[in-house]
């Protein structure tokens, strides 16, 4: 359903330009330049190079300032330098590669996505963002002067989005909005070690005022752009190698908590239990329903007037995470904790969601005479793209799938909504925001299954490329 | 439920004598002591000493043969050495202790209980009928000579009851009752370590004839008797401080493998998921039903004719274990691993829950397109004690009690039936085997909340003495 809903927005909604619009900038010599070498053989073979960087032997896996992930942020910084670009990491682990250009004191481009990942992760998501950015940038000093470019460029990569570790997203792209509360700096991992503790393990300061050294003055950004996996199938059903995104769903997660009455599997009667195990999976098979047919449950709170369908648009309810206490086979747990992410197109429908669910959890724990918590992890609003920073990608993107299809057709981009939270909603506070979609087989993200064709990657490459030279 | 069943053999059932029976074999002045500081007191400080010895910083848990079950075993073998009696550990890490007497020749009878705990585990499941047992030979030993004893008697402390390190119970005991394969050598701890390396770890030879050497010849064993708590509410329902056992309940364990579509929890639409954590979610509720309501699923299969009740005798089912892969919030799982744990009082009772609840399986796994697996872990039937040596417990526990109550009126003890399985169930194989049961508060165990009333541990040792004098 969710295919057939983003298909409509290419009938309608954002009013991305088409063919025939102006190429700002661009110099004609440089744009028949196609940098295969760099944009696609050598951005592959980092991507795998950055994939083998893991703290798992057997899978990838590389959370905020681990191991591995200060291994992987000292690779980026070598290929951002070889690139011409100077680096630095600041106060919250993000790692940063500048060039000022002609004009230093203009405001800056940004361009970013992540470099950690979830536990037993594939090889783009996040990786691709920052490797095609590098490797655009790359291909431009090998056709003008990155002396000449005409705002400052700054490439991030950012140290959190994906959450793992504190159970909170964004860390590094949301310091950098300057929206990171302090009190995060006393959130924990599982070992207990607060995120102070994590940054002051790596010679940061965790203070109120590393955290606003941290923070990017708005007046000194021109805009943000992000390159990502589309990490669903919209793109590959459609044929096109790239995509322009219009917005971000909006997402909430929570951490609940079932406390029971713990016992020995043996002795406790069926009747006489509180177990916060069998209260879980009702609760677990409560959410999935609610998301599956919400027409059931709600009536539509949003300001659009129309009747809740038999699907919300992009409404999809999750849990991945689930740890009963002390688990063992032979014993009734005494409490059960798990995660829940919910993510919908429009910010009325997904607290509308939340509400219900809250409302049958409290009736499904009093029957059950459970003791159930629920903490809010994390909770971001449905980002809107900016519509001209999105025609600026939706030429450069366009231009470079052209190019490398050695066509002349005058492609027109699928328009697509984002169901996956990006970096660019954390710096949607700061700047206004663009994002490209790049294809991925299946639609498969969030497993080792990911993959990108070589040519996808390129194409990647080569919009930043068009981009930067239109600037 | 349960309750009413259980006190229904007050009734009926057991032949358990009561009052007038012959004390065969008492010393008349060594029955007047009750020795509280032996079997009272020392026994509830080595109770709690042995209780602090744990893998864990904040809770109990000792586990077979790991370096907390190593310094609790060796604690043990000096608790034993200091009742009088020799010690030695076998080839799968049970701690022994043995008196042999003035008849060497003559059959034993053997004493036991478990030292390996289960994860946030209480003091007293196990730990009581090992130090019971010690403290019972050790006040023996101050009121007749160890070596007048009529029969000998050894003390075993099994390693492992609990089947929390391998998934698979009664290794200890069921080693020396000779019903241990070989293939159990492969078995995998979490952490991929095989029971062969752990022993080899310990020095212990770890082969098919190492294993033979750790079973006993049944012609050399004439009983057995293990002293546990409860972990039930009835004794204290009842006001009874001791209670007999008739028998122990079927118990299977099965590990469940749901595998499906790991994927991202923004981007895959409800109606293209294959999730193993609500397809597991849905198979914990059905099993939940399925045990809490059977007549609704279930045509009885034993040989008795009754038609099924609301419950079955002593039926429980229980998923005490669940762990999703990859494990994070905003990742929808690929393969979700979950326990189940069934027991009943009729061995055609609980294999028609087994086979109805993975017939439903089936149906649940295709409806939802996932693949569920389904591998048994431990199944035993039920096992019946034998009447004449539960008639002798009988005798030892009722004086015991009576005396301890400064009380001359001859009391009746419950005969109960157990929900959790014992070491018992795998030394019947071995030989007859007899049970008493301790009153535990509020019936709770496999909890840090368990608690036995310290006149309640010396009435066990007690009882345990009075059988010793009578043999």
């Amino acid at each position: 359903m969710a295919i057939f809903s983003i298909l409509l927005l290419l009938c309608c909604g954002l009013c991305v330009a088409s063919a025939g619009i102006p190429l700002p900038g661009l110099g004609d010599g440089a744009a028949d330049e196609l940098f295969p070498e760099i944009l696609r053989d050598e951005a592959v073979a980092r991507l795998y190079e950055l994939g083998r960087i893991s703290d798992a032997d057997s899978y990838l896996e590389r959370t905020f300032l681990s191991p591995a992930f200060n291994r992987a942020s000292t690779q980026v910084r070598e290929w951002m330098e070889d690139a011409g670009l100077r680096t630095w990491m600041d106060q919250m682990g993000n790692v940063h590669g500048r060039v000022d250009g002609a004009n230093t004191s203009e405001a800056a481009l940004l361009i970013g996505s992540h470099i950690d990942t979830v536990i037993d992760a594939g090889f783009y998501d996040g990786s691709l963002g920052v490797i095609s950015a590098i490797a655009a940038v790359k291909a431009m000093k090998n056709s003008v002067s990155l002396d000449d470019v005409r705002r400052p460029v700054e490439i991030i990569a950012f140290s959190d989005e994906e959450g793992v570790r504190f159970q909170s997203t964004f860390l590094g792209s949301s310091a950098i909005a300057g929206t990171l509360p302090v009190s995060a700096l006393q959130v924990s991992d599982k070992s207990g070690t607060t995120l102070h503790d994590v940054l002051k393990a790596n010679s940061m300061e965790a203070t109120e005022e590393s955290l606003m050294q941290v923070k990017y003055d708005p007046s000194s950004v021109w805009g943000y752009v992000e390159v990502h996996i589309e990490q669903g199938p919209v793109l590959e059903a459609l044929g096109y190698p790239l995509g322009v995104v219009k917005g971000i769903a909006g997402q909430t997660r929570l951490k609940v908590t079932v406390s029971g009455s713990q016992g020995h599997a043996g002795t406790v009667p069926m009747s006489m239990r509180q177990d916060p195990m069998t209260a879980s999976a009702e609760l677990i098979l409560a959410l999935e329903t609610l998301c599956k047919e919400p027409a059931k449950f709600l009536t539509r709170t949003s300001q659009c007037d129309a009747p809740v369908g038999d699907s919300l648009d992009g409404l999809v309810c999750t849990v991945g995470e689930l740890s009963p206490w002390p688990g063992a086979s032979n014993v009734i747990p005494g409490k059960v904790v798990f995660t829940v992410d919910v993510r919908a197109m429009d910010d009325g429908d997904r607290e509308a969601v939340i509400f219900e669910f809250s409302n049958q959890m409290r009736r499904i724990c009093d029957l059950r005479s459970v003791l159930c918590t629920v903490e809010p992890k994390h909770s971001a609003g449905v980002v809107r793209c900016d519509p001209d920073l999105s025609s600026e990608l939706d030429w450069a993107a366009r231009t470079a799938a052209r190019k490398i299809a050695g066509s002349t057709a005058q492609l027109r981009l699928p328009v697509l909504m984002s169901g996956a939270g990006h970096d660019a909603m954390a710096i949607s506070h700061l700047t206004k925001v663009g994002m490209l979609f790049v294809r991925c087989r299946g639609g498969v993200s969030h497993s080792p299954e990911e993959f990108v064709h070589e040519d996808d990657v390129w194409a990647a490459g080569l919009s930043i490329m068009n981009l930067l030279q239109s600037l």
